[in-house]
């Protein structure tokens, strides 16, 4: 199995807990980014690595910029 | 052509701003991030919208986390 990326993975639980936090189901969230709700999922799972355009689109759908989002992830 | 990514744009020439006050040759820095310069001068002319794990090696080289990286993108 293809090792997994740690980042994707700290991404994925990163996205998840924020929706959940503004009480957006994954479904509704994804429509807002444009994506499938699959990909999201796969996305929450950490089982995509995305791009850094990918990542813009859903931090801003979060109401946060790509620095914001990602000092989560860093703390 | 496919339509240009503005974040890819300001992220490539972020990474040959911050290179170069570093005085660090694309051939040595691309070495030190385990790629090829090649593909480090595409990214630098904002060819290439890079994953997020890309991202993070890229600003780790330079010494700067995700969240500092993309807050000088952002600024």
């Amino acid at each position: 199995m293809e090792k997994r990326s740690a980042l994707a993975i700290k991404v994925g639980q990163a996205v998840r807990r924020i929706r959940k936090e503004q009480n957006r189901s994954q479904e509704l969230f994804a429509d807002d980014c444009g994506i499938n709700r699959t990909y999201m999922g796969n996305i929450e799972r950490g089982e995509k690595v995305i791009s850094i355009d990918m990542a813009k689109k859903i931090a801003t759908n979060l109401g946060l910029t790509l620095a914001q989002f990602f000092a989560l992830i860093e703390e």
